[in-house]
C-alpha cells in the first residue's frame, strides 16, 4: 500500500505558479488554501511576485527555508519536470500535478508524461496527476482544488476521474449537509490511479464510505482484488460511466480510458461488493445513507405513513426493489386497534389516517422497529407537516386574529415536534441498531436534510421522497447480504 | 363534458363548518381562501359563531342574501345530504365536499355516500370528494385546500387521488417555482371522477399540461377514450400506483381502488398518449418540461460540455433512453477548430476543455440548435460556473486583497453571464423552435430553477444533473413522435 499520509495530512504545503485573484489556477489553488485555513506553513513559489496574499513568496522550492511536504504545481506542463526534481533534492515525495498539457493534448504530451512516470517510479513519488482540479482533506482544513468546495467534514471519501462530476457532487454534499471526508481527482493517473487512493482510504479512519466516479481502470484485475478486500471494511460506491457505445467513445476521447466491456467490468465490480450507482446524484445519496444509517440485517420492511397515497406508491417501490413487506403480527394490530378509528389498514403499510399525534408516532415507531418481523422501518410524512399549521396560524396573525405572541409561541411549539420525531428516530436507531428512514411531508430549503446529534452513532438523512428512500434502503439491504455471504469469518 | 366552470372559477364561495384557527378542516378551508386572496364574496356557515375572521356567518346557505358559486362542506358525514338539500333550493351546483366518514370508513359510510350520488344525478351538481383535501385554481386566487400550497400560477393542472401525494408534488412546484393551474384531490370521486376533470382540464384554457396521480379508475374504457382525445391536444402525464401486488393490496385499502392488471391498464395508457412516470418526483418533473420547452421534432441530440465527465454521463443516458448523437457535421467542426485547443474532442459531445467564454457560448449553441442534423440540445456545465470565480473573489476580498467595491463589481458582471446565458438559450429556443436543456454546474437552494422572461413563448429549466435532463428529454421525443403518428390530419 502506498503511504498517502504526507498528501492527505500534510504539515506545510508549497504551491508552485501561486498569485492573486486572477483565475489562473495557481491563483485559485493558494487562494482555496488559504481561504479554507490550513494550519501549517503556506508557501507561494512565484517567479514574478514577491509576496502573494502578504506570505513571502520564493524564486523556488529549495529556496523555502523550513521543510515542506506538499506541493501543489500549477506552472505550465514542460516546467514540471524541473520541478519533481528539485522536489526530490528537498527530500520532498508527494506532488499535486494541477497542470494540463500532457498525455490529454497528444504525442507530445505522452511523451512528457512518460518521463513523470518514470522519475516517479525511480524516486519514490506519490504524485496526484496532472490535469487535476486537486485535492481536499475536509478534516485538516485542506482545499487544495481549483473550484471552490466547503461540505461539512465527515465520512465519505471521494475517487473522481472527472474533475466535473467531482466538483457537482462536492456542492450537492454541500447543499444537502452531507459530510465529506477527503476528496481527489485522480487526474490522467500517471503515477497514483484510482485503486491506490481506494486502498489508502480503506486504511483511513476518518472514512467510513468510499465514493468514487470512473470512466476507466488500467489494470482491472489489480483495482478488483483491492475492492473486494475495501468491501469487507467499508461501503464503496461506485458510478462507472461509458456503459454504452457512445459514452465508451466519449470516455475514450476525455480520459483516453479503454472502457472495455461495461457488461464485465460491472458484474466484476458487484462480485467484489461494490454498490453500483447509475448516476451522479445516486452516488451521492447511496454514499450519504451508508454514512447515516445502520445496515438492515435482511429485507423486511415495515411501512408507517400519515396517509395513504404514499404507502401504496412506497410498497410498490419496495416489491420492485427486492424489498418485502410482511404482514403487522398481532400484538402490533392490537396496539393500533385501541389508537386508531375502526376502518384504520390493520396491515403493513400502517395508515395513521392523518392523526397527528406524536405520542402516538412514537408508540407506533417502536412498536414496529422493536419486532423481530420487520429490519427497517420506512415512515412516511410525520415530518414537515406541521408547517403547514405554522402557515395557517401565519395567516390568522396577519389577518390580525391571532397576536404575534401566540403566533410565535405555536411557531416555536411546532418546530420543536420535528426536532422531537428526529431526536426520537435516532433514539430508537441507537436502541435498536436498526434504520428507520423518514421522508418528509413537506421539505423547504432551509430544512437539514441530514440531522446529526453529538453522542449518536447513528444521523438521520430526511428524504424528499419516498423512492429515494426506497432506493437507499435496497442498496443497504444488497450490501448487508454480501457481507453476511461473502465476509470471511 | 361536465361544465366546471364555476366549481374552478366561482364568483362567490360558502364554507359550511367555518371557524376560526383552530387546525378543523373548517377553519382551514376558510383561513386558506381569505388568505389566498379570493376576490369574490366569501361566506361563513357557522352554528355556534356569528362572525368568522370579521366577516359575517349565516346559520345556514339560504340565510346567505347573495348568490353563491361554491360550496365547501366541512361539517360530519350526517350533516351533509340536508346541506346539499339546501343547495339545489338555493341553486347552487357545485359543492366540495371534505366531509370524511364515507364509503372509505365502512358500511355505513358507503350507504352515505350512495344518497349522495343519487341526489347528485337527480340534480345534476358537480360534487368533488367526499373525503377530499380540496381543490385550488391558482390563476383565480382560490385556495380551497386544507393544506397550505402556494406555487406560481402556471401552466399544470393535478388531479389526484391522494391528498398527500398531491399536497406534497405541489409543495415540490411552489420549491422549484413550477407553475401550477389548477388541483383537485378528487376523494372517493362519489359524482366526479378523474376523467371529468381530465375533460375539463383539456377545455380549460389556462392549462397546457396535466398531471394526474392514479389508484384505480372505475371505468377505464371511457377514462382512456377521454385521455387519448386529451393527449391529441395536451400532454398529460401520470403515475399509476398499485404496480406490484403489494402495492394493489395497499390501493385497495387506501381509496378502494381495485387495481386490476397494471401492464393491461399501463400499456393502454400509452396508448392513449399518456406519458408514463414511475414516481412522484419524476411526475413533477415531467409535467413542467412539457410547460416549459418546446417540443423535439426528432430524437438526434448534440451535446455541448464544459467537462468531459459531464459528457460520458450524459452520453450513457442518452442512448439507454433511446436518443442518439449524430457525429459533428464539417462546418460545425471548423468553428470550433478556430476557437478551441488543437486537442479538442472534435465529436459529439463537444468538449469545450473548461473554455469559461460566453461569446464560445453562444456561438457553439448557435451553430447546433440551427443545424439540421440535431432536434435538441443539452448544454453541461455553463450555469454556475460563475459562482465558483464569485467565492474566490469574496476569499481575496475576506483577506483584505479586494476592495470591497472591486468585489461587487465582480460579483455583479458575473451574475450577469448567467442571466446572458439564460436570455441566450430562451431566445434560441424561441428562433429555432426546437428544445435546449441546460444542467448547472453548481446549483444553489437560492437559484430560479424555472427562468421565465415576459414575451417568451418558452421557459427554461435549470437541471441539477444530467440525468434528469436526458429524461425529460426522452419523455419529450416519445410524447412528440407519438402525436406525429398517431394524431388525426
Amino acid at each position: 500500500m502506498k503511504n498517502l499520509d504526507k498528501l492527505f495530512y500534510p504539515g506545510s504545503i508549497a504551491v508552485i505558479g501561486a498569485s492573486e485573484a486572477n483565475a489562473k489556477w495557481g491563483s485559485l489553488i493558494i487562494t482555496n488554501i488559504i481561504d479554507g485555513g490550513f494550519k501549517g506553513p503556506i508557501y507561494p513559489v512565484s517567479s514574478t511576485h514577491d509576496t502573494v496574499y502578504g506570505l513571502k513568496a520564493y524564486k523556488s522550492i529549495l529556496a523555502i527555508p523550513g521543510p515542506v511536504d506538499l506541493v501543489f504545481v500549477a506552472t505550465p506542463a514542460n516546467t514540471v519536470m524541473d520541478i519533481l526534481r528539485e522536489c526530490t533534492t528537498k527530500e520532498i515525495q508527494d506532488v499535486v500535478v494541477i497542470s494540463s498539457g500532457f498525455s490529454e493534448t497528444g504525442s507530445m504530451g505522452v511523451l512528457l508524461e512518460k518521463q513523470i512516470i518514470e522519475f516517479a517510479a525511480n524516486h519514490s513519488m506519490n504524485i496526484v496527476g496532472p490535469n487535476t482540479m486537486g485535492m481536499s482533506n475536509l478534516h485538516w482544513n485542506l482545499h487544495g482544488t481549483g473550484a471552490y468546495l466547503r461540505p461539512n467534514p465527515g465520512g465519505i471519501s471521494i475517487i473522481a476521474q472527472s474533475g466535473n462530476i467531482g466538483s457537482q457532487i462536492m456542492i450537492w454534499a454541500e447543499m444537502e449537509k452531507i459530510g465529506i471526508s477527503k476528496f481527489v481527482g485522480s487526474g490522467n493517473e500517471a503515477v497514483l490511479k484510482v485503486e491506490d487512493y481506494l486502498e489508502y482510504f480503506n486504511s483511513d479512519e476518518n472514512t467510513s464510505v468510499i465514493l468514487m466516479y470512473l470512466e476507466g481502470v488500467d489494470d482491472g484485475r489489480k483495482f478488483l482484488d483491492i475492492a473486494k478486500n475495501t468491501c469487507f471494511n467499508k461501503p464503496v460506491i461506485a458510478l462507472k460511466a461509458g456503459r454504452t457505445e457512445g459514452g465508451g467513445r466519449a470516455a475514450q476521447s476525455h480520459t483516453g480510458a479503454m472502457a472495455g466491456s461495461f457488461q464485465i467490468f460491472e458484474s466484476g465490480m458487484k462480485q467484489a461488493g461494490i454498490t453500483v450507482a447509475m448516476n451522479p446524484t445516486e452516488l451521492l445519496e447511496l454514499a450519504a445513507v451508508f454514512d447515516c444509517f445502520p445496515l438492515p440485517r435482511g429485507n423486511r420492511i415495515g411501512i408507517i405513513t400519515l396517509g395513504g397515497g404514499w404507502g401504496v406508491i412506497t410498497t410498490d417501490e419496495c416489491e420492485e426493489r427486492g424489498l418485502c413487506l410482511p404482514p403487522l403480527p398481532d400484538n402490533i394490530k392490537k396496539i393500533f386497534d385501541a389508537k386508531l378509528p375502526p376502518f384504520w389498514s390493520r396491515a403493513n403499510p400502517v395508515d395513521l389516517v392523518g392523526h397527528f399525534d406524536y405520542t402516538l408516532f412514537h408508540e407506533a415507531i417502536e412498536a414496529m422497529i422493536s419486532s423481530d418481523e420487520y429490519d427497517a422501518l420506512i415512515v412516511l410524512g410525520l415530518l414537515g407537516v406541521v408547517k403547514f399549521g405554522i402557515q395557517f396560524s401565519n395567516a390568522a396573525y396577519r389577518m390580525g386574529f391571532l397576536s404575534e405572541e401566540q403566533f410565535r409561541l405555536y411557531e416555536g411549539m411546532s418546530r420543536e415536534v420535528d426536532t422531537k420525531i428526529l431526536d426520537m428516530v435516532l433514539t430508537m436507531m441507537n436502541k435498536y441498531d436498526k434504520p428507520i428512514y423518514p421522508v418528509s411531508f413537506a421539505s423547504y430549503p432551509e430544512d437539514e436534510t441530514v440531522y446529526i446529534k453529538s453522542g449518536s452513532k447513528y444521523k438521520v438523512i430526511v428524504y424528499k421522497a419516498p423512492e429515494l428512500a426506497v432506493l437507499c434502503l435496497s442498496k443497504q439491504y444488497q450490501y448487508s447480504k454480501y457481507l453476511q455471504t461473502h465476509r470471511p469469518r
